[in-house]
């Protein structure tokens, strides 16, 4: 009979980690068990972090933010190289990894480094150099993550052709990038790389980017980055890659072909479940390697067994995989559920950045509901004019007979912050009013809320001015 | 008998300019006085603007933001001297100056240049060189803002002893500093120049800078000053200034003498009243110039004068002139006051940036409540890592028995906006709970209030545990 723990947890990503603390709090006993030597999941090793601390990197060093008033040619750094963008990284990772080692260590949370498989519903197996040992398991979270989607047909080579992995983990600046795939990953390294001056072409088959985000912040961010260069192949298949001379060549379904320095291939991640040998437990996933599971519990099929994070798919954020991991380890031992949940935002760390919260137009429609927008340009607002931010709106949805905020949509420098400014609104009952008799600090982008808030008012009177109007003639 | 006007606003600042769009917007015929040839008053000409564009010049030319990464001795540019830091300005000036003309004449507000001066309590002679033109006012705004104390035992000679818009007007970096006073204005230029690498020596008589933000977080900020190589002469009076070989040398009360190439003398600002010949209408001043209002209305003694903006006094801020402003025109023109100027934030554009809403610790002693409080640091934030944040603070005060919380205050990049995110859970009564539940885009500074919530928490079931123990203990 090998270990005894009430709560195994199959990753240390957001979500693993966050359940492995919020379970020892609660008492329990908590293994956590990954693959790699050292915590953190793809999240710190090769996604969230790193493709952030890369995208500060290039900010930094090409003078981006400054360039509205520098001018297009501006860089601080002339040449920039891969170890340019190295340097940095490793310092943070290290960091991060060692905050994570210190929080299990603090709240008594046992690691393992090895591969897990299932033996029972009950019983896994972990297997590293030094041997294999099974645990006994009372509760289980699955929180393994994602590798990229590696189709047979791509001429992977690790140099040339490259999945977002193996892309970040030894960054370099190419001559000229293709990237495949226009998802949240294959968006921020491509616009990444053309911040860096990089030419970039965008293949990807769908007809737009991003669809869950409100199309009028899409098609922003769709003119921007063609205005700064970048070639955006919409609607459009990659048939295949030819290395002609060493030099990949990307034949697409519209008979055009592409030929760069580098191609990112980022069309997709599978969940990490392959090893786990789920068939032991009694669990399926579908043919992206992904878990179901009950999306207020994170239970899957087999109830002493959870799912959260990137492996069970949508949303695929750190943030909201912190949640998930949260909420899991609450249900699994009985404590009340989180609420909150509703109101998450998505942040997308591209350049420049997107975030969003609530309801978007098409969303509010699709609900019946009856509403009025307002917009800002950052450039409407003095910090706007003070940092020389050239792009940048916020838009706003208020719902018409409450007043109340449903949605906020930004594009631009700060975006991820500025969201939570209208999450709280959103979650707490704010309305069109509270942003109009606020004051904001001056000069601040926040400022952008009550622009956005009196456009939509002014809207709203003339609304109501119709009404008036209307009432006048049917009183006649 | 001259023009008739509904509303005569003296000064363009951000009161006037605010009030006389509200006014115009209700349909009233309004007129701008201001004494310098273009708009925008203290605000745009000598002040916020000036001043954020200078910080934002400065940060970005010394790579400030980046020396968590790549050390203290990192520089963007060599060499930075006065051009440097007067490019940008004039930029953005003509820009702001540009915006303020074009909404003056959208809304149809009126404009004159001259020194405006009281004949009668409803007459307004405006004289400028071109002669003069008596008004009849129905309403008058005041919002002629301030102008810098200038004491006549000091040497002002506009080269090596300035007053703080002279200092900004010719911005040139001098090879060290001295600063009279403490207060915002003073802060903001030392910490600047600070900085810039100047040496810097700040003068206040008082023990204590910035007493009406949180004593924690401005033991932070002395900290963190006198860390990066700034000298701070705390309950120490300046007695005077000489001039030694052209060279001014600061005697001060203590016996001690700082010499420097530069002084900035910025120890306080007086109404800007002296010309308005205020005793034709009825009114008088304190010895600061200041006009006294009520602190709803914005009206002063005489019921059809209002004043607002930095004539009033306290706080002084941009954001809640602008506020006071179109108060002022709401309560003119009969129309419902404006709620929501009981949550306004203070922004204090030093470096590190500061800002504040709601009660401090202090204040919530002072009306009796019971609260806990809870504390994040930047640098435990993954964003924090990422861009090389050494300090910055997030404090949240929590009312106990409601969970509500009370105060935000915070020292860092990003703190002006930042606090807006807390501004909206104070105004609509959200609670620690809030926090706790909602998740946060990651990575973001914003977590930090996710951190905090936590940390306070975390004291909280400390106190749930003590009385529960008590009660245990009451109960035997």
């Amino acid at each position: 009979m090998g270990l005894e723990i009430d709560f195994v947890v199959l990753g240390s990503g957001p979500a693993g980690r966050r359940a492995a603390v919020q379970a020892a709090k609660l008492g329990k006993s908590v293994l956590v068990v990954d693959n790699r030597a050292r915590v953190g999941g793809v999240s710190v090793h090769t996604g969230t972090i790193p493709s952030k601390t890369l995208r500060e990197t290039a900010l930094n060093l090409s003078g981006w933010r400054e360039r509205g008033f520098y001018g297009r040619a501006y860089r601080v750094k002339r040449q920039i190289d891969g170890s340019d963008l190295s340097a940095r990284l490793g310092k943070t990772l290290t960091h991060e990894i060692e905050v994570l080692e210190h929080q299990f260590a603090r709240n008594g949370v046992l690691t393992m480094v090895g591969q897990a498989r299932f033996v029972s519903p009950t019983q896994i197996a972990v297997t590293s150099p030094a041997g294999e040992q099974v645990v006994e398991a009372a509760r289980v979270l699955i929180a393994v993550g994602t590798a990229p989607h590696r189709p047979s047909a791509i001429p992977f080579d690790g140099r040339t052709v490259l999945d977002s992995d193996e892309f970040i983990q030894n960054p370099s600046v190419p001559r000229s990038l293709v990237v495949v795939g226009g998802g949240v990953i294959g968006l921020e390294y491509a616009t990444i790389m053309s911040a860096l001056d990089v030419p970039v072409t965008l293949i990807e088959p769908r007809g737009r980017i991003l669809e869950f985000i409100d199309s009028e912040v899409v098609d922003h961010l769709v003119h921007q980055l063609r205005d700064q260069g970048m070639r955006l192949l919409l609607g459009t298949e990659l048939e295949r890659i030819e290395l002609i001379g060493g030099t990949p060549v990307c034949r697409l379904s519209d008979g055009r072909s592409v030929r760069s320095d580098m191609v990112l291939y980022a069309a997709g991640r599978q969940g990490a479940t392959a090893g786990l040998n789920l068939a032991a437990c009694g669990l399926e996933t579908d043919a992206r390697g992904r878990i179901a599971v009950d999306p207020q519990t994170y239970q899957s099929a087999v109830p002493h067994i959870y799912a959260a994070g990137d492996v069970i798919g949508w949303p695929s954020l750190a943030s909201t995989s912190m949640e998930q991991g949260r909420a899991a380890a609450c249900h699994a031992f009985a404590q009340p559920l989180p609420s909150g949940a509703e109101h998450f935002p998505i942040g997308i760390y591209a350049v420049p950045e997107l975030s969003s919260v609530g309801l978007s137009e098409a969303a509010a429609r699709a609900k019946g509901l009856t509403y009025e927008c307002g917009i800002a340009r950052f450039r409407e607002t003095s910090r706007g004019h003070i940092m020389g931010v050239g792009c940048g709106i916020l838009k706003l949805l208020f719902d018409l007979p409450s007043r109340r905020l449903l949605g906020v949509h930004i594009i631009g420098e700060g975006a991820t912050e500025l969201v939570h400014i209208g999450q709280a609104a959103i979650a707490l009952g704010g309305t069109i009013d509270y942003f109009i008799d606020h004051s904001f600090n001056y000069p601040t982008l926040a400022e952008a809320y009550k622009i956005a808030a009196l456009d939509a008012w002014n809207r709203l009177r003339q609304h109501e001015g119709q009404v008036v109007e209307l009432r006048a003639i049917s009183s006649q």
